[in-house]
Order: C-alpha cells, then structure tokens, then sequence
C-alpha cells in the first residue's frame, strides 16, 4: 500500500467520524474534512433536519468552515473528504471553492454528481477542475449509510 | 400581459433591487427572492468577496433564510426569483429545498445549469423536479451585469 493511499485512508477515517457524528443526532450518515499541509482545517458532516436547512451538507458545511479558516473563499491547495459522492449542490460548491483535489469513499448511484448520474467536477464547462480519486474506505462508508437506512426501514414498519 | 406575467415582474423587480445591493458593495450584482402566498419570505444577494464564503450565492443565501422563516427544510408552495440562471451549486439546492417553481431573469451562456451549460433542475434524474419560467426582465438583469464587468475592465485597465 503507498504512502498517499495510507495518507488517504487517515484523513477519511476523520470524515468517518463525521458521519458517526451526524448519526448520533438521527442524520443521515455523511461526513466530510478539508485538509491543507496535512492539517485538518475544516470539518462537517449532515445536519439537515435538525438545522433545518436544506443547504447544511457536510461538503457544503466543511467549506465554509475552511474558509473562514483561511479568511478566503478560494481553498487553493485543500483537500475535501468525503464519505459519499457529492450531489449537485455540493459538487458545484467543490468546483466554486477552487480546491485542489476531492476523496471520495462510496458513490452514490441515485444522486451523485461526481460520476453517477452526471459530472458537475470532472468536466472543463467550468472555470476550475478539482483532481478526483473514488473509493477509498468505500466499504465502510457505504455500510454507515446501508445500516442507517434499514434501521430507519425497521422503526418504520414497526 | 397576462396577470402572472406581471405577478413574476413584480418579483423580479425585487430580486434586482438585492442585485443592486450586491453592486453597491463591489460584488457580482445577483440577487434573489422567495414568495410564498404573494409574500416575499427570505431574499439574497451574492456576498462572495465581503463574506469570503464561496457558496455564498444569492439563491442559497435566500433558500436557508427561507428555511429559517418558514422552520423546516422544505420549501414546498414557494416560488424562487433570481436574475441569473442559477449555478450548478444552486440549481442544486434549489432541487434539495423542494421550491415549486423557479423564474430566471437573463441566462447564463458560460456557466447557467438550468438549461445553458446543463440543466440540474429539468430532469428527472433527482426526486423533485421544480417547474422552471426564463427571460422574466431578462434585459434589465442582464445590463447589470454587462455594466458591472464592463466597468470592472475599466478599472483594471486604468
């Protein structure tokens, strides 16, 4: 395994917990960090039901906090991480946002715009195109999200 | 001219005054409005550079103040105005927030994703699909613009 995987699979792990954190509120399990230097400068994860804000995902929520970290909205040489594959809202906030490059653990066969059911990121339409890796810890990014939903299925038909 | 014409006119007219105040501090002048029941329940206007936040549109600053106004994430039985077809960030938020209808002053050739460069909102690829009118004061929305990088050259090249 290389360095940059083993770098990957560290920073991921971070985002992971983000999703714990959404789940230990009832969200639905997606988490995200922005990394520069190696540092962690930006975290979030899903906080939509309880914020009741349509917009607060955690790609959304990290890149507002990096830049406030930076005191800049463009996040030259960041990171993002994230646990599933952005949606359209938060792929576009990726490319408005100028970061270098975005790690993406499980993909998102419905509802994803980086890849699945369209390419807001790797595209040269817009002014700026982010560097993409898929599947890193994806197993265990995607079990967050099956296990979420069927004990959600479960309280349902209870 | 029919009465929903001049009822989206009048609207529209709003939405370029929050694009006036977007001007009025150096940023992109693009402004929006949500109307629920004939009331104008959140605005937005771009504040980008003062904010240094790169999601800070007009539509998704409108969209979470309409969040907020009415409690909860959805925003079913509300219109969205904006003077510029939306982005890929906010055409996709406005599919997330479940606004009925969308109404677009001038297009946006370079970068629009409601039907220029893509369409994120006509499609039935996500699982809301909000009904979309173009060209409400298209002009008038369009020479803010026009006036405002052509006076931002101006400076440039001084």
């Amino acid at each position: 395994m290389n360095q940059s995987l083993l770098s990957h699979e560290r920073y991921m792990r971070e985002a992971i917990q983000e999703a714990k954190i959404a789940q230990s509120y009832g969200e639905v399990p997606i988490g995200a960090v922005i990394v520069q230097d190696g540092a962690i400068i930006a975290r979030g994860h899903n906080m939509r039901e309880i914020w009741k804000d349509p917009t607060a995902h955690a790609e959304l929520i990290a890149i507002r906090e990096a830049a406030r970290a930076l005191g800049g909205w463009r996040l030259t040489g960041c990171t993002l991480y994230v646990t599933l594959e952005p949606c359209p809202m938060c792929a576009g906030s990726i490319v408005l946002s100028r970061v270098d490059e975005v790690i993406i653990g499980a993909m998102d066969a419905k509802g994803g715009a980086v890849g699945s059911v369209m390419n807001i990121v790797e595209t040269d339409d817009f002014n700026h195109r982010p560097a993409v890796s898929t599947g890193v810890l994806a197993e265990e990014c995607g079990i967050l999200l099956k296990e979420f939903f069927r004990e959600l299925r479960r309280k349902r038909t209870r």
